[in-house]
C-alpha cells in the first residue's frame, strides 16, 4: 500500500455532487491500479451513487462528513466553525499525512483558506498561488496566480514565476518553460508599479527562463509557458477566457442556424468542429493546484464532470511521483537562505 | 460652414496610412455632407492618395506635417520634440478651436500623452480615460479606462463611471445605463484594495445607475453597459478579447478542414458565419475616445481599414451634436462644487 496515491475527495463540493464526483473517482480507480480515492462526505448519499457501480472496493474508502460548505458561506469563518465539513475533513486527511492529495469543487474561497490554514505553507513560501493550466494554440500554458491573494509584492511574483516553471518542467514535460510577466506593453518601462518592481527581479532570477512581458492578446497564441500576474489580473484573465469563448461560440452556432444552407452546413461541420473545440475548453485541463503548501490541494471548477474529477485524481498521481512538494520546498528554502 | 463638423485626421498614423486612412476620409465626405476633413501628415502623399477618389473638395483641406511620430518612440519626448509632427499638428487644430476633433491610428501613447497635454483636461477632470466600445451578445459595451493610466485611485474610477454613462447615454442612446465595476467575484466585500475603496462611491453616487460588480465571465454576455475599471485590467480584458476571438476563430476554421466532409460543409455555412463574427469585430465600433478633454480626440486600432476611419469620423458628428464635452464638463464641474 505504501506505493499507493491516496487522494482525498471532496464528494459534496460542487455542482454535480456527489453522483459526478463519485462517478469520477469511480473511473479514475478503473483506470489506474496504484490510486486510493477517500470519498469524504455524507455516507448514505456516497453509498448510493456507489452502489450503481462496478469497481475494484478496496481502492475506495468512505470519510463520513456530516456537513457541507456551501460556496457562499464567508470561508473564513466556514473554516474555523463547520469542522465536520467534507472540505475540513478531507484538509486534515493531507494534514495528517494520511492522503497526498486533497481535490475539491466546492467553495474556492473556502478551499483556499483552508488550504493555508490546515495544510498550511511550505517554508519560504510567502503565498501559495492557484494555479490553473489555460489552452493555447500550441498547448496549454500556466496562468499564475488566480487565488483569492489580491495586492500581491513583487517577491511574490517572483516566488509564482519559480513555482510555475517546476510545474510545467516536471508535470507538463516543457523543457525550461517561457515564463512571463502580463502587461500592458511589450517594452521594459511599461508597466504598473507592481510589474515594473517584478520586472527585474524576474530579469535576475536565475532559477527561471525569463523572456520578458506578455500582452494579453498574445496568450491565447501560446508565447510563454508559465504566465506570471497578481490573482486579480489572472482571475479576470481566467474568467474572460470563459466568457468569450461561451460567447463567441453561441454566436458561431446561431450564425450557422440563419439560412438552409448554412443549417445543411452545420451538420457537416460540426463533429470537426467539436473535436477541435474541445481541446480549448478549460474544463479539460482538470483542476487547478494550490501551489506552495506542505501537501497538495487541487481544486477543480464547481461545474465538473466525471471526466475533469477523473482526469484531476490521475494528475495527483504525476504530483507525487515527481515530487513537486520537495522541489517546490527545495527552491523557496534555497532562495531564502541566499538571502 | 459654423455647423459643419471639423475633423482633423492623422493621414500618418497605424499599419495602413496613409492608404487606407485617406480612403476612409474620403468615404466619410462622400456619404455626410455635414463634416469636413482636415488630412494632417505629408503634402506629397496625401495628394496622391486622394487622386485616385471623385470627392467634394470643399470637404478636404489638407495640413502639411513633415515628421511622423513613431509607435516605438517614447511618448513624452515624440510630443516635445515633434512639433512638426502628423498628431502635434493634428492635436493643435483642436486645441486652437479650429477642428472639433482628432482622430488618430498611430502611437497610443502619444496621443494619449498629447491629447492631455495639448488638447487639455476639462475642468474637474482628474485623469481623462480612454474608453472603447467593446462587442457584447447583446451589442456593445463601453470598458473605461484602457489608457495609459495605471495605479489608478477610486475618485478617478468614479469620474469614470459619470463619463461612461453620458456617453453610452447621449452617444449610444442607452436610457439609464448599467454600470458595473470588474471584480473578482459577485459579492460586495471582495476585491482587491481600488475595488473594496471605490465599491462605495459608486453605490452612493447619485448620477449613475450603479448595479455592483461584474465577473469577467459575464462582460462579453453583455451584463452591463459600463465597464469601470482601472487602466491595466482595461488593457488585459481589451487584449484578451481580441486574442481569444483570433484564436477561436482560427480554431474554428481549422476544425473545418479536417474532412472533405467539413470541408463541404464550411463551404455552406461561410456567408452566415463570416456575418454573425463581424458583429464580434472590435474594429467594427470605430475609435476609442479619450473622454474628458477640452476637444475631442479619438484613437483608432493601429491595423484601421478605411471603414473604421469612417465609421470613428461619422461619431465624431454625433459627439459634437449631443455636446459630450459640455455634459462631461457640467457633470464633473458639479461634482466638484459640491465637494
Amino acid at each position: 500500500m505504501s506505493d499507493m496515491v491516496k487522494v482525498a475527495l471532496d464528494a459534496m463540493g460542487g455542482d454535480n455532487a456527489p453522483k459526478e464526483i463519485v462517478k469520477g473517482a469511480v473511473e479514475a480507480i478503473q483506470t489506474e491500479k496504484k490510486i486510493k480515492v477517500y470519498l469524504v462526505g455524507k455516507e448514505d448519499a456516497i453509498r448510493r451513487e456507489l452502489s450503481a457501480y462496478q469497481y475494484p472496493e478496496d481502492q475506495v474508502e468512505i470519510v463520513h462528513a456530516s456537513e457541507v460548505i456551501e460556496t457562499a458561506e464567508p470561508p473564513v469563518n466556514a473554516i474555523r466553525n463547520k469542522k465536520d465539513s467534507s472540505i475540513v475533513k478531507g484538509l486534515n486527511l493531507v494534514k495528517a499525512g494520511e492522503c497526498d492529495a486533497f481535490v475539491s469543487a466546492g467553495s474556492s474561497g473556502a478551499v483556499l483558506v483552508g488550504g493555508q490554514v490546515i495544510v498550511g505553507r511550505s517554508k519560504g513560501v510567502e503565498r501559495p498561488p492557484l494555479a490553473p493550466l489555460i489552452p493555447t494554440e500550441k498547448g496549454a500554458s500556466l496562468l499564475i496566480d488566480c487565488g483569492a491573494n489580491v495586492d500581491a509584492r513583487p517577491s511574490h511574483l517572483l516566488q509564482f514565476a519559480k513555482m510555475g516553471s517546476i510545474y510545467m518542467e516536471n508535470i507538463m514535460g516543457v523543457k525550461n518553460p517561457r515564463v512571463a510577466i502580463v502587461n500592458i506593453g511589450a517594452e521594459e518601462e511599461k508597466g504598473n508599479a507592481l510589474v515594473k518592481e517584478t520586472f527585474p527581479l524576474l530579469k535576475e532570477c536565475k532559477d527561471i527562463n525569463f523572456i520578458g512581458s506578455i500582452e494579453a492578446r498574445d496568450i491565447p497564441a501560446g508565447q510563454a509557458d508559465v504566465i506570471v500576474c497578481e490573482a486579480f489580473v489572472g482571475n479576470v484573465i481566467l474568467k474572460l477566457y470563459e466568457g468569450v469563448g461561451a460567447t463567441l461560440i453561441k454566436k458561431v452556432k446561431a450564425g450557422m442556424m440563419t439560412s438552409l444552407r448554412s443549417k445543411i452546413g452545420a451538420l457537416l461541420v460540426k463533429p470537426a468542429l467539436k473535436q477541435t473545440l474541445k481541446a480549448f475548453d478549460l474544463e479539460e485541463y482538470g483542476g487547478a493546484p494550490l501551489l506552495g503548501l506542505r501537501g497538495l490541494v487541487v481544486k477543480t471548477h464547481g461545474s465538473s464532470k466525471a471526466v475533469e474529477v477523473k482526469n484531476t485524481i490521475l494528475q495527483c498521481m504525476t504530483f507525487k511521483e515527481q515530487d513537486i512538494i520537495g522541489k517546490i520546498r527545495t527552491s523557496m528554502a534555497a532562495a531564502k537562505d541566499g538571502e
